[in-house]
């Protein structure tokens, strides 16, 4: 059953994408919005919180909530499948295991997953592709746990988040991403066709169920002019943080 | 004056950095957090979408929340300012203006900075360092109404953030970022004292006022090895997107 803070979210969003509450306009305030939809007006503000963190309205103090975009981000389900996003966006994805092999977790691959080291981990290097073109070279570690259901999925599996549901009950839900830019080596040139030394937008990530159990930790090198990732952020909630690297970081 | 539910949402992120609500632990139920803090439901339930907005915690329907991270990303103005961000990890921020100068606004400039194409814009190239090193090559262009504000700072301004907002008010509280990553052109290479082609991680951003009017839109490049951007998403918030990139994308 869908919450009424949910269901309102849905409806304003769906306003906000109509143009009917334009960017930079203001919303009707609170008072006016809970009449409307017959709602509290804490269930509104849920409402809000959810069009805040994605970044659709901004609100300061005792000012009406203003929109700021037209079209929200993805979902998560939609950013961490990549054959959900190939197809939304009309493309036809395709992938490929290049390798798979047990081994012990080392220490950093323990900590990301919240295992002892020498704990048994899966290796898969995987590489996925938009129409028959080479896009994204995944370096995924999955926790031991998992190892079977994944060692199961066919070898040209086009959704391992969807197989993985359907065949144990996996959901991801929460994730944390790396983002920056290393130079293409040997395997990376090789499998997606660039020239060593070439410029990936590299993406370390590591997915945790529902629980906050890690399921997988990865290393995703895009081909050059291939995809962007964009984040917005606000005073009100901020998503984004910059560091610098440091030689534990995953 | 700080609003109740802010000031109930630093009383939960502290007792999660300090370990009282350790990750992968459930937080209190509404009810007994509500009645030990004071508040209603929905003020709980404003702390708890920032929280989440934040990655601190997951929620899933009829269950508790869970800290899904002990700390939360940086603050806005953190990310913003290069300088407040340098200090805050015990690096001495440096910058200086390589090149200024006003142009009329192209039709992608207009878009971005919401102003009519030929209406005047500043153009600031300027590199920053990290305890004297190059770090950041940044490609700024200023909405016009900015402009002499922008040109009156000191060419080693440190905090254009700080020095805006004492200048002439100027509070900024939104932004949109996208990140890929580049090969290092020569005025990059240059500037960066890296060489051509080498893969730098590139962040366009646009920020705005809490209005949503548009300040500026920079093309930032960052030397490699000396930041990396973090973005936490569940299935509740998701702020980060994946897409193709397009010729008139920012």
């Amino acid at each position: 059953m869908t919450r009424r803070h949910e269901e309102i979210a849905d409806e304003l969003r769906r306003a906000i994408a109509d143009g009917g509450y334009p960017v930079g306009a203001a919303l009707p305030s609170e008072s006016e919005l809970a009449a409307t939809h017959g709602v509290s007006r804490g269930t509104l503000r849920q409402a809000f919180g959810t069009l805040q963190a994605e970044g659709l309205i901004g609100s300061r103090q005792g000012a009406r909530r203003v929109v700021l975009a037209a079209t929200p981000s993805q979902s998560f389900t939609e950013l961490r499948s990549f054959a959900q996003w190939a197809r939304s966006g009309g493309r036809t994805p395709g992938g490929r295991v290049l390798s798979s092999h047990r081994a012990p977790a080392t220490e950093a691959e323990a900590a990301q997953l919240q295992l002892t080291p020498g704990d048994e981990v899966l290796h898969i290097l995987r590489i996925r592709t938009l129409d028959g073109e080479p896009v994204l070279l995944e370096r995924t570690v999955y926790a031991g746990w998992t190892a079977e259901a994944v060692e199961r999925l066919p070898d040209d599996c086009e959704s391992v988040t969807q197989s993985l549901y359907e065949a144990v009950g996996l959901v991801m839900s929460h994730g944390e991403h790396h983002l920056d830019a290393v130079a293409a080596g040997t395997v990376d040139a090789r499998e997606l066709a660039v020239r060593r030394g070439s410029p990936l937008l590299r993406v370390r990530r590591t997915t945790t169920t529902t629980e906050g159990r890690p399921v997988e930790t990865s290393d995703d090198r895009y081909r050059p002019g291939t995809v962007v990732f964009t984040v917005r952020n606000s005073v009100q909630a901020n998503p984004l943080a910059r560091t610098a690297p440091t030689r534990t970081s995953p």
